[in-house]
């Protein structure tokens, strides 16, 4: 039976971290909310599970994934389901955790990001806390964000089996997700990027070699992928990038 | 061989989560970070790690545990790694995915905790965002308090097993981890919670049973047990309370 992703459909967000894991694997999964309401998908089928007042066990917030009766909620815990079954995770259980608690590392990084334009309230508007927003910003990209990613490259740097993946000798979700990191900052802070990225030498040669492998290249080019925007993590406010 | 727990010495943070699961089991640990530089502990010991320049597997941040060679990072994961091998992780493979979802929620709501205090920079004091962190805090107690709280007892409540325990039917770290989270939570905002938790009576009877368990009562009148301070997580400023 297909996987069934739920996240608000519109923007890549949280969610594009489990469809790149999807979308590599070529598994069969249906991405619901993006669905048509009369073939009882769309948004209403997702605030079903959301609100539903019988069922025990609800998410707190997209995404989320139903894999028969089960419901798995949050990124990493997602990830970490489903990377066994789709040949994403290392084959060592003890490299589980390592790969876990790297993208629990990216899951913090991504809402850094995510609070740099919403340094106060999710629920209000980017222009509502522009000046807190100015603010958080500025120590994202001169303290945060080289903090995140030197500690990713000397991870990746590190590798004994090498750098062309983040843990283990093989790809996993994680350097999925460090591609979509790279890719969405870039987006995001384009000067930044431009003026510090190449400190970063293995991350950046981990984003194009992700990049042009053949399913994940196939998805980039098809209408499954949302192109960024104002609407996700990932948001270019010119206001908010400048040099590092 | 004992687990080593590493975690900032003089606050309960991030890492007491991980703790009430070690003393609730009896589990043999060093705190390491807690103990004299002479024995080979101590901070030294934490950063010796933390910046080891051949490793190849470094935590981004404490705290983290040890056992044997494995190194675990992210409370989450640490939890999920430590669980089974404590007995308090849900004996079914499915539920221990849906105590993960949970016990990121509580790590997510942590996170919006710390920066009701730090909305600007965690690197900077709180007197230098006490603006932004006047806005932030008064959107958390009206907003986003309200919205984990009733999430937390909705499930609790919902439990098919009982409320006594909000996953499975008996006893797991998440429901130590929710009796720390409305323990701050009171510390930090008194007010608020005097205001607004009578309308969770299930996590307050879940709050008072683990509170007595003879592990726990012992832990907490021990100096093992922190107090709650203004280093932590969890800070009362009164200038950030209010009635809900």
């Amino acid at each position: 039976m297909a996987y069934a992703l739920f996240y608000w459909p519109g923007l890549q967000g949280r969610g594009e971290f489990v469809r790149l894991a999807l979308e590599e694997a070529g598994a069969s999964y249906i991405d619901v909310a993006r669905g048509a309401e009369g073939h009882g998908l769309g948004v209403a089928a997702m605030m079903k599970i959301l609100k539903s007042k019988t069922e025990s066990n609800i998410p707190f917030a997209p995404p989320f994934l139903k894999d028969g009766d089960l419901v798995i909620a949050h990124v990493a815990n997602i990830l970490m389901y489903l990377g066994p079954k789709l040949g994403l995770a290392p084959k060592e259980d003890s490299l589980r955790y390592v790969a876990n608690g790297l993208q629990l590392t990216i899951m913090d990084m991504v809402t850094e990001i995510h609070d740099s334009h919403h340094p106060i309230a999710s629920r209000l508007y980017y222009e509502d806390q522009k000046d807190a927003a100015k603010a958080r910003a500025a120590e994202f990209i001169q303290h945060r964000m080289p903090k995140f990613m030197s500690y990713f490259e000397r991870l990746l740097t590190r590798n004994p089996s090498g750098n062309t993946q983040i843990v283990g000798d093989s790809l996993t979700y994680v350097d999925l997700s460090l591609f979509q990191l790279i890719e969405g900052l870039t987006y995001a802070f384009p000067r930044a990027a431009k003026k510090k990225f190449s400190d970063y030498p293995a991350l950046l040669a981990l984003r194009d070699t992700i990049r042009v492998r053949p399913a994940i290249a196939r998805y980039l080019a098809s209408a499954r992928r949302i192109p960024f925007n104002e609407s996700g993590v990932f948001r270019h406010y010119p206001a908010l990038d400048h040099d590092a």
